[in-house]
């Protein structure tokens, strides 16, 4: 085997896929998994079982980190700093930007190159390169382990602050999670009609499908920075979101998930921006 | 000319662009705008002027309504409601589907028969097919004007109660005025380390795009009715949803469009649910 060997810290659900998929591609693997039934299959598999973490990290240059929380990371590697001098740990565990900058602080601190990883996949798509795996922080160290980095799925490089991988799948997230909460309340509306959920659902993807090319005009608008573009004003869209919060409200539905957007243009109407484009509403969410 | 004659009231950026097209495949098209002015371009392309509301409403059996709100077409059909008897009203005036409701029942009062529209698309599209215009109301008056109808785009009957038009088009609306605050979120958290609109822009349109499809397991939970198919549950969804809000406001930008996903998954776990399937927000969404 001339793959460079990589310990796996954390066999859950994705950490088990990670790690068979190096192990299947030639890396010699070393594991641990706080819980030990979960070690026993990749031991059998052909990886090594290591009994501590300090054991596990002694075994590879390459370090990752695939456990549930920031919490567990921290808990778990604090004590093993002195071990990890001089190697690289590679944390795909999901983190906000802020604590992924707070570990590659400490990482600094004990000599240790720190890169950051989000996983934008489930584990059945470990290996595939339609699996997205995101990484920011120490350049050098994404240089080094790039090769075994891209057994797992396509990889992409951030940039230098440790945060930005996360920050990008959580907007990415962010943006799905409204999508997702788009065919909620479609569906919420058109079942008080008897329409079943999945009928919706068909209606819903037609419908967005079409319509989210839009994104890049509203795009365009944000960078322009004006606002002054003569399309849909924040008066306008007022009225528009006052229909379907109506609408929603006289079909016994709640309208919680819509109002945000009203509160946000009449944030705008009451500090002088009726007329502007309503793609304002952003400089209401960004603090300046 | 073998088309029967419309009339249409409203002549604003949607009101004109239908009595355009009509007027085009062949309608005797009669016009009438509350503005003068917007008339005369009408007039001289061949369309009759009316001077007032009941000469356009004498001249056609077929009366179209195009104004912008629900209390212009109030204000503006209840005058005539004696002119109007036996003929047939399509309003394609956006109304909320009470709106929609009220205007039918008055309509019935006097002898008008009813057909509520609501059309899914911009003014350049209208006499192209992949302009969707949906009707509910009176069945016979939407068989008799189909053909008229047909002129501007795909005719989508939705059913005999006028709100259903205003209520699927508000429905799917609501869908995509989620989804467009999803790039808005995106764009606001990048755009918070320099990066352009446009780029998170074109990132979203290509994750959504792979995650659209998604929205048909989700209708079949909601269908199933159970919430206990060992998905991901309230439980797991309320922390990945806290990371969201953590990782918005740590880049300074506000996390109002993600707040309303966190209180329903709250008041979920409240009342005993947190091992539910994480759709089940959609029961919290609904006034039983
Ligand atoms: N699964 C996915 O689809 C997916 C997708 C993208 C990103 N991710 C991210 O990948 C990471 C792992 O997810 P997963 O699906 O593998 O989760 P999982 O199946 O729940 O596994 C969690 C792992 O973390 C370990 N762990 C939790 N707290 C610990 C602690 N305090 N000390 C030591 N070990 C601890 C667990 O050990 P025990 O076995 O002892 O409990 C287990 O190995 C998470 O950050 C997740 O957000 C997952
Ligand atoms: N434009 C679109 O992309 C679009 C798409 C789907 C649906 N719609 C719907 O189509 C309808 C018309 O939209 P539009 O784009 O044509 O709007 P618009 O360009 O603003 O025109 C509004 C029309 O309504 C008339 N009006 C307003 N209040 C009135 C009143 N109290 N009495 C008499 N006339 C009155 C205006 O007359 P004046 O000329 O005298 O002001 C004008 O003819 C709206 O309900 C809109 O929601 C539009």
């Amino acid at each position: 085997m001339s793959e460079p060997p990589v310990t796996v810290l954390g066999l859950g659900a994705m950490g088990s896929a990670i790690a068979t998929r190096l192990r299947e591609t030639g890396h010699a693997t070393t594991v641990w998994n706080r819980t030990a039934a979960r070690i026993g299959p990749h031991a059998e598999a052909g990886a090594t079982a290591a009994a501590s973490i300090a054991e596990a990290v002694d075994a590879s240059d390459l370090v990752l980190v695939v456990l549930l929380d920031h919490a567990g990371v921290r808990e778990r590697l604090e004590p093993v700093s002195a071990e990890l001098e001089g190697k690289t740990v590679v944390n795909l565990t999901t983190t906000t930007p802020g604590q992924a900058r707070e570990t590659a602080a400490w990482a600094a601190e004990h000599g240790i190159a720190y890169l950051d990883g989000a996983i934008m996949a489930v584990p059945s798509m470990i290996g595939d390169q339609s699996a997205r795996l995101l990484y920011s922080g120490d350049e050098r160290a994404h240089a080094a382990a790039k090769p075994a980095l891209e057994s797992l799925g396509t990889v992409e490089f951030e940039g230098t602050d440790a945060g930005l991988a996360s920050l990008k799948d959580m907007a990415l997230l962010s943006a799905m999670d409204l999508m997702v909460l788009g065919y909620v309340q479609a569906i919420a509306m058109m079942r008080t009609v008897g329409v079943p959920a999945v009928t919706t659902a068909e209606e819903v993807r037609a419908w967005l499908t079409r319509m989210l090319p839009h994104g890049r005009e509203l795009a365009a608008i944000v960078d322009g920075g004006t606002y002054d573009t003569g399309g849909q004003s924040v008066d306008f869209d007022r009225a528009g979101i006052a229909s379907l919060i109506t609408a929603s409200r006289e079909q016994g539905v709640r309208a919680d998930l819509l109002e945000p957007h009203r509160k946000l243009l009449d944030e705008l109407a009451a500090t002088g921006h009726g007329d502007s484009d309503w793609v304002r509403v952003i400089e209401r969410l960004t603090i300046h």
